[in-house]
């Protein structure tokens, strides 16, 4: 047969990817087989490269993705929204499949939080069938279960890879755990895709005044570009944190801080750093620390008195993700998201991973064309 | 004149509080002068004797009080909820008076926040008119703009200082800014005023679980006489933070952790362990940390990965202080609170002082009668 | 085989129910087959029998049940919360099956609005495989996805069917979406199962003071002996909504109105008055409008006017159910459930029908034993 | 002496205005004169005109007015935000002042529902001193307490008055109440004055689609030209409620309803309409009912079953006021806002009246220089 697909694996922690090659299976009923366009390049994959996330091995790697329709499985008519599917059509899906019965799934109602979650990219095994269980390949088995929709009319496989899966984290943390609210003066810290779509939404939300700390100087330019921002503090200029704090703060309306403060970093410092740039009574969202890097000195005190509103998000569920793309249009309307984005041929993953870790771009994508 | 006051009088840091004497004054219109029954020793107390907090001297202390109108000024016939108010009426009154017109009182809403804020017993010195500004004598002056409440029906001044300024603290941060919702498992951490009153206020507001975290022995002893809670962990027994953390988790549903911890110590350590025991989505309520006492190891992982939300609650403003006065007989109804109350002569106010310190007593009070 | 199973069958709107037999089927995987110790019979049977509501026929009825694992499918081992499942153990299931895939379960998170809800006793054909699918029965068939949970230690059958499906709606409506604040003053119009739900969960959440407006005297009197309020007002005794209206203002603060009104009538009038009841910026929960009675006159310059909150709420999701369950043991502290109870054999399906039409019970229930 | 101020008196209902001279008094300590630019004419200075709201006579018309500080009264030398007012300065102020000081302004926190709140242009008294409490005059007198701004850097006075009092109305009913959502559909029921603030509101906070049903042609042309939503329905064209309904429905996603419907119309029958054009589950904000024009058929088995969220709002306070200045350079940068107005001479204020009446114009404002 000649549906096979490549599929960069990750063997072992630490050493190069391997680019494989796996028969594309058939899709049982409620599945769907995808040909992948785009799987992009996350933070994460650094993270799981270097086996900092538990995580089995053989994976094909690729939690982001965005392809056509290539198989239906028995019973798929349609996608999550009710839009009619078929073979060719452009799809996004919801990188998790969690178990929809768990006590988060059910009771909580909190699927980013189940237990038993299934990820592409992550946690399925490249030696167990279905094999192909990653966006970094030409195919994807899209399991029963998967949250599938069809992108709107006129959104681009571009479009919906430029943030990738920093979109929907953004869509849940800045969305709904934080909610923008109009008027509201916003502080992103971070400039990868994470802060860059904080930004964004912030923006469309109604941020009277969106401030962008981060760097390198090349993701500031970029992002001024773009427009995502108001202001644009760089943390390689500006290196004293206090300095820093001092120059954010005289941005806000009496120096009184900001409303909302958007950690995107990941780096436990900027924890301490964001909690001085919000104002008393305001909110500070922690997005970005998905991994553990340690305790950093946090003076307590400080939540107390300032009577602050200190916020984790974590991940994203099926609903997400779907408003994310929903939102598609609406983002495009503002913001030149293609421009994002750097292109890589599959083969070439090793160096997209080593150009993501090195800061070299914005976001990388493995491109299967 | 017979109408003279004795005051006890802060004039040095550190130094032994003195008992002095001052004319009452003749209320000007819009305000009220009250024959003081009770006034509380509050932990805070401690921190301005020794000088922890910004004030001016001399002072007369005590911001918690409670007493009968002695002299009407002109214009005041009801109090704030519209009751009429007669000489000879019991009455309570909020601890501080907001300015009204800045950003924090009119825009913002969060009048606890303003930056003008009188406060009696704190910031309103002994030798400036009218000179009786704070709870600890025969009278206080209470200025026009104060909050001032008339006892609800059977509600006894004991029932009132009991709690002192524990309760509308709580009522801010517990009820409004925590929001205990029927059902929560609740962990409170601390079992002074604080402590105990967030307990009865998590119970009442339908906790299904209350874990009282706290110590010594004979405040734990008196809590669960009262019936605050439903489990008792003594910090003084289990002294290691880690197995103190096991044994909480081991009370709550699959050792899943608290749906709302209350931290009630003012330690910062306590912070780190009450986020451990917090369950993933859960609400952490900073309470306590009313003092600069410095930086903790914190990890912002935590809040991320465990997606919590944690909360900052800054004094109480007036609206907290007349539903507390509101909720007394809903809380005696379930709550011999009169049990904590330890009183003393007003000349022994040093004392007093020195056994709240120690931990000697639940809750002080200075008896004027 | 001897396992068979009798089953009250509605086979034509307005005519008697039969009593029918059926074979217990064996579980497929997933599924578990409950013997029933207790149907409910519920308000919306009377709809049903009637065919005002739509619904296919033949049908098992009986949307409110509990009983013991008969026997497991393949694959459960525990129930929703993780706790371990046997044969005869105590079990309550949720009566619907959302689809779990759609907008409104998985975008909105809104179960209870999925337009492919399968109801147990209502939508489910008596004459299509497993056939009992309805609690009036000796057995019921739990097709997988059912939620169910184990009865928590200590709690009894009859307090499980003592609110029926009044407990998880009003666990919905009123602790979910109107949120009872500690020191509120409702009022329950309605003095059915809802409304007496409506005011347990409402006294235990906090609220300072309780007003049940209902009737008839036997209803009234059931309810003042389990304690669920602290005033009621009886309908048949005070005649003229007007009346109505002023006598409950006058148990209110300065006739202001209450905080929280539950509307739990389904008499569309009812809404006009309850609205008066309200107080400004208050909120008004119309939770008993099940059925499509038509329109009364409604003055919406009054929603404006008092800055009315007007919320509906419609059936409940498993987490609701999940939550009523648990609640179990901290209602029964409180209230004797079990005393709201009227049994009647299997066979007297009809008379209990008619029973509950006549208003004559609080809440029938087909025991099977 | 040479400051005298004309002002248009409402002596008596139904009569026309007249044109009358006062002397411009000097401002106690802590009060404000301000020289009046433009005063708006708004649908409620018709209400009062008619005698449809309780109003003592004879008043200086004018809830709306923006101009510059004449003279400052001893010990004002900042606005409300801190910033300092010099004479000369450009300020705003909010219509009412609140008395601040009862149980809805200090215990319930809602401003706006103040039942002793003064409100220049209708409950003060032409014939008491200080006379000039209207903004349709040369001249106003701000008393002590008055919410005043200073204009933000590039704000003109025409944006300020171009909304009038619909803006700070919608910043608290759709900001602050009905809370629009990023990506919500948004459905706007009216195309005055309130409609189109809603429209840009909701706009600017992130809708992905707004749609103004409205009229007359000219309205609807002018909403057009400046962008305030995506589609525009003419109800003197769709005179049908049904297909009014079924045509606006055919606009949202699968035909579903709005996420969010604003009631701007101040017609009963609209809050019907609106209701059908409200998605399950969404939110229906009552904003518009300022008058009492009577009950209308409303069915509650609606608002339960489709699970609504009925929201009023009335009036504004300070608060919101505030935020409404604040937004303008953020709602100038994307609507033309002095488009909407039409202005008048003093002498005219008869034939504005009859104009925005008869819904010749969009804003009517007196032009006093």
């Amino acid at each position: 047969m000649s549906d096979a697909s490549r599929a960069v694996v990750l063997r072992e922690f630490h050493s190069p990817l391997v680019l494989e090659r796996a028969e594309v299976p058939e899709p049982e009923p409620g599945a769907v087989v995808a040909r992948v366009s785009y799987g992009g390049v996350c933070g994460t994959d650094i993270h799981l490269h270097h086996g900092h996330l538990p995580m089995p091995t053989p994976v094909v790697l690729g939690h982001e993705a965005v392809g056509r329709v290539w198989r239906l499985g028995e019973g798929v008519g349609a996608d999550l929204l009710g839009a009619p599917l078929r073979e060719g059509d452009w799809i996004a899906w919801a990188s998790s499949i969690p178990c929809g019965r768990c006590y988060w799934c059910l009771v909580e109602g909190e699927r980013t939080l189940c237990e038993q979650r299934r990820v592409y990219g992550i946690n399925q095994r490249f030696d167990d069938w279905p094999h192909l269980s990653g966006g970094w390949a030409d195919f994807i088995y899209l399991q029963p279960g998967t949250a599938i929709v069809r992108l709107p009319e006129g959104v681009t496989p571009e479009q919906v890879i430029s943030l990738g899966c920093a979109g929907p984290t953004v869509v849940h943390g800045v969305l709904h755990i934080a909610e923008v609210r109009f008027g509201d003066v916003v502080i992103v810290q971070g400039s990868g895709p994470v802060g860059m779509a904080a930004a964004m939404y912030s923006r469309l939300s109604g941020a009277s005044k969106v401030i962008l700390v981060g760097g390198p100087q090349n993701r500031l330019e970029l992002a001024s570009e773009l427009g995502v921002a108001d202001v644009y503090v760089d943390i390689f200029e500006t290196t004293d944190p206090e300095e820093r704090v001092q120059r954010v703060l005289g941005e806000t309306e009496r120096g009184r801080g900001a409303d909302l403060v958007i950690e995107c970093t990941g780096a436990p410092d900027s924890v301490v750093e964001g909690m001085e740039m919000t104002r008393r009574n305001g909110r500070y969202l922690v997005l970005g620390q998905y991994t553990d890097r340690g305790a950093v000195p946090i003076n307590p005190h400080v939540i107390t008195r300032k009577q602050l509103t200190v916020l984790g998000s974590w991940a994203f569920a099926e609903a997400h993700h779907v408003e994310y793309i929903q939102s598609l249009p609406h983002l495009s309307r503002w913001f030149d998201l293609p421009r994002l984005l750097t292109p890589y041929p599959l083969e070439d993953a090793n160096r997209a991973l080593a150009d993501v870790e090195a800061g070299r771009v914005m976001k990388a994508v493995l491109a299967t064309g």
